[in-house]
């Protein structure tokens, strides 16, 4: 019986958006709809995963404002979440897809640019069959309450800060 | 500058294997060489990531042998853990590849059957660029001390133990 998942990655450690390309990965293997939603990355990105999405056809839609918490012209950076997150909302409702990934989405609902009720709305209205996926870190009390997978990303070690070496295409985007 | 990462997922949570196929993904997108060993996982597994490899023509090589370490038969478990292990270290030192993926590769180093000091050395002679991604739960404390980036994956709430909810094809496997 399939069952719907509500699955949150949250944490400051590595691999949060990683593990989301996995499932994606996994979910194209079974010829699953499947379909990424962006919040942080630029929609000119051309990492990794982007263009593997291209090859196989898989649609990951970026936001397009790149690192947007950094952003001075905050009326802009809310609209453009809430834009996304429209289109995510209608994604989500509409129903056609088997699994919805919503990368980096914690930061708009952390930083108040789209109310944590809402998207729990949305989720609580989706088809029983559908798996949503968040990712970032300062995912809300809320909807760690709400989902029913949690899994927390720890950083133990990390060679960026101890040795300062840059991220690493293929690896990391 | 190209600099290669010796990187450990491991930790109680969901999300180690994910995240190392999310890799593998991104990797492919970019055309880079990659392949994967797998430690637990039964050679006639087709779980969406094999079936997603084997479309896209990415070597993922299985044990063989299911989950081993509740195997009654130990000797054989041994034999299979060290013939895959011997695959691993011949491919890590040919280096023809930019990723290599050790998939619940903790195991055969915490259960004993192969020696980390080994694994370590290996690790050690292996082209300058090359990345090797190592996956489990018990990752050796000296495993964990010659890494460069390392993420405990922390459960933070799980819909089997506290639901009865089966895995989901697409999402976990």
């Amino acid at each position: 019986m399939k069952h719907g998942l509500v699955v949150v990655k949250t944490g400051e450690g590595k691999g949060k958006t990683t593990a989301a390309l996995g499932v994606l990965f996994r979910a194209w293997g079974r010829d699953f709809r499947v379909r990424m939603f962006q919040f942080i990355k630029h929609s000119t990105a051309r990492f990794g995963e982007h263009r593997a999405a291209k090859k196989l056809d898989i649609r990951i839609e970026a936001m397009g404002d790149g690192f947007t918490w950094l952003s001075k012209d905050t009326d802009r950076t809310t609209a453009l979440a809430v834009a996304q997150w429209e289109r995510c909302r209608e994604a989500i409702l509409e129903g056609g897809e088997d699994i919805i990934i919503l990368d980096e989405f914690t930061y708009a609902m952390h930083y108040g640019w789209v109310p944590v009720e809402e998207v729990l709305d949305a989720l609580r209205r989706r088809p029983e069959g559908m798996h949503v996926i968040i990712t970032g870190r300062y995912a809300p009390e809320e909807l760690v309450e709400f989902a029913d997978l949690v899994t927390e990303m720890k950083l133990v070690k990390h060679p960026y800060q101890e040795q300062g070496i840059r991220a690493q295409p293929g690896l990391e985007y």
